[in-house]
């Protein structure tokens, strides 16, 4: 489990000790995945990761989460347990649940418009897809305005303030992987940091950031999966040691 | 604006007292906007309706809110002002800064419950346009069946418990419009009050709801507009006595 291994069909139940420690099954690759292991090291909440594989999902998946899906995090210590599932409620829950370092901002009007910030993404990470995916990079460019806009508006460090708050969080996996759009675009990427003055800055930023840090993946890696990926062999045991 | 008459392309400025009130840009028969009007009614918290006809936008909409969604909520005591969008987002937004009869639960566990069963309610609502729209209804039952056991399961008069609750608000326009589907389907409806026993008393409950009341719109009624939407000349102005 700690290997990072991705647990298969046929795996057996996995072997994680009964300490009452919430339980995140995951997927290395998976940028929805990533923002709850962002909120859970940045506000330093104890996890075991189950990494598993989503071509060939293990039976005992589908007894925690009958909908198989990934991320869900296990409640452990609660009655049942519950298993929730949705990158960003599964976010907000924690949030809530663990008062420590708080992400979302309490005013309810500057929260919304927080949540407002992140669903808005959906449309970028859409055309961030699409653009790895060999389609139009402009549609990505065109959304990451917005943030730059607001970014510049806000006049902080982060979005959150002087410290990364839930919205950085939350669009960060798709920033992460502007490397991975480099490497696969070539020649072809055109990424304008005259157009980006402030996310550039906050890219460097984010980059020192300890959760950050704790799930960043070299492109050259993400790359290397979503190559195996679309040769019809996810390899989604790359960054396992004794693989 | 009282009268109900949708504002379109070409028309004034809506003639909104300032009075502080919050106004909410909506359409008569859209069921996301409809869950916006159920909490504030449901919360007693006054505002005024300004209804907007969608194939033909007004053009100072784009300047409250230019991505010129409706439902949108201007906040019009606050700086700026904000404008809200969002169905899901608007109401959270309503039951943090107005909470009196709090209709999210307060346990952040029971919280994130309650939102991904009305996340999971994107699937039966989409089922619901399908088969409004002459598609398969099977689909649309079979994502019931969810909502029934869970009602079964929870033993109470409404989601709520023994008041109505954020998840009943929220899958309500839905189920409000079984009439709708029961009118366009005709023989081929068939509801099953023996596969939906908790839901049926639901039904009867929900419809003798003050909030539910204050928005119902007879089936005949949303027929009526869908034919007229079907034929390319959306009749927006049904209910409007003087149109």
């Amino acid at each position: 489990m700690s290997s990072g291994r991705h647990l298969a069909k046929g795996s057996p139940t996995p072997d994680v000790p009964e300490d009452g420690i919430l339980r995140l099954y995951s997927m290395r690759f998976c940028p929805f995945a990533q923002r709850v292991h962002l909120v859970l090291d940045a506000k330093q909440i104890p996890y075991h990761s189950i990494y598993i594989n989503l071509s060939e999902k293990p039976e005992w998946l589908f007894e925690k989460n009958p909908q198989g899906k990934v991320p869900a995090l296990e409640l452990v210590r609660e009655p049942g347990p519950p298993v929730l599932t949705e990158s960003l409620l599964i976010c907000e829950y924690l949030d809530e649940q663990y008062p420590l370092r708080p992400l979302y901002p309490r005013d309810p009007l500057k929260k919304v418009q927080e949540k407002l910030l992140i669903e808005r993404f959906n449309a970028v990470l859409g055309a961030f897809f699409k653009a790895s995916d060999g389609g139009e990079i402009e549609p990505f460019w065109n959304g990451l305005d917005v943030y730059e806009r607001e970014l510049s508006r806000r006049d902080t460090a982060f979005f959150g303030g002087e410290q990364t708050g839930i919205l950085d969080y939350m669009i960060w996996p798709w920033c992460e992987r502007l490397e991975l759009l480099k490497l696969q675009r070539g020649e072809d990427y055109n990424f304008d940091e005259t157009r980006f003055p402030q996310l550039s800055l906050w890219l460097e930023r984010m980059k020192r950031d300890v959760a950050v840090m704790a799930f960043y993946m070299e492109a050259e890696v993400q790359a290397e999966f979503l190559r195996t990926r679309s040769a019809g062999k996810p390899n989604y045991n790359l960054l396992v040691k004794d693989a």
